[in-house]
């Protein structure tokens, strides 16, 4: 029976990188950079979005993709307050967004009026590195209290992704967290990987993280150009 | 596709249940109660099973299971070196332990020696709740990084535990942590649930979990014999 279940994971995720590749060349064709943001529950992907949307402002006009296991829709009522178009996904219990979900949540937003899609996944350290989206970024948020061994705990989505942001640096005066540990871990796994620590609540270091959004917007712009 | 997905895996779901049933049936032979431990990743799991250790010394023979995602074996190594007899189980990137799993390291354990058997399950907050394991309880271990939001978010983690432990109360004053929201969230989901605030870290709070733990042994131990 394992088997049985593997193969059709395994038919399933390649009918995934299909609908990823027709979503890449629609987000393409619009002129939207994609990201999707991978992190454990709580870590702050939605407040790291709603710093987003205000740091952002008149630059870039945002669209957001929101999920959730249930039907609460709290974080994309907080993205939309904070002015971003958005789309609330409800995953019925599924525990990562799938390139199909992106697709039908893709055809509810305004795209002509979307410079930034910021894709926000569902709070798993585990399978949402499996599953591509059709996005051109991915992004996972790292916190402090969460502890400095999930590198070596969380390998596959440490070597998965382009950007990790350690958010909760406000947090590190109380707590055991050893930052060379840390980074030796993410450094084995994914060298020269861009790692932008930052605090969402007490605003330190978003600067670099808004100059990286700007860049990848920016850089696709004049490509498409 | 997605239909055929969902019966396989509701024959796999209806396989691990009656797996479960058998491991239940041979813990209860063996005198040993069994707890389920869920969380977030970097919520403290191996923290509080490493003080539960030290808490029961001399009152109760703990057994481990500890489960990763990868061959990282440093939570196995860090309950051994806290005195339990230990097996890792490397879940090859699954995001949940299920019954197999669990009755295969069970093999690996000296049952005879054991009264107490901890198991840690991927830290995880959808997916662990489905799959049983034939433990005695579930119990989720919150932490107060996570944000207040966390029972509205993942609703069928928090019905499904018989016991609440919110770990790392010690970083309350650093938090934007509303304890109304997150109870009534709570309660509205699973009334009656035994909450137990505690903080591995000051140590604050363990008291209860402990009476809690022996409780449960006790209990089990007095209806055997």
């Amino acid at each position: 029976m394992t088997v049985k279940t593997i193969q059709v994971a395994q038919s399933v995720l390649s009918a995934n990188r299909e609908i990823a590749e027709r979503n890449r060349a629609k987000l393409d064709a619009a002129g939207i950079v994609a990201v999707n943001l991978m992190a454990s529950p709580g870590a702050g992907k939605t407040s790291l979005i709603e710093r987003t949307i205000e740091g952002v402002e008149g630059q870039l006009r945002i669209g957001m993709i929101n999920s959730d296991t249930s039907a609460a829709a709290m974080d994309a009522e907080r993205a939309e307050r904070a002015g971003a178009v958005s789309v609330h996904l409800n995953t019925a219990g599924r525990c990562h967004l799938d390139a199909g979900m992106v697709r039908d949540a893709m055809d509810c937003l305004p795209l002509r009026d979307i410079d930034l899609l910021l894709i926000e996944n569902i709070g798993n350290l585990v399978c949402p590195v499996s599953w591509q989206l059709g996005s051109h970024w991915n992004v996972l948020i790292g916190s402090t209290p969460e502890g400095d061994d999930k590198p070596y705990k969380y390998p596959r989505m440490y070597s998965g992704v382009d950007v990790l942001v350690i958010n909760k640096t406000d947090l590190l005066p109380f707590l055991s967290f050893d930052i060379d540990y840390f980074t030796r871990g993410v450094r084995a796994l994914n060298h020269g990987l861009r790692t932008i620590p930052l605090s969402c609540r007490s605003r330190v270091g978003l600067e670099e993280w808004f100059e990286w959004i700007e860049s990848i917007a920016v850089r696709r712009t004049a490509v498409a150009q």
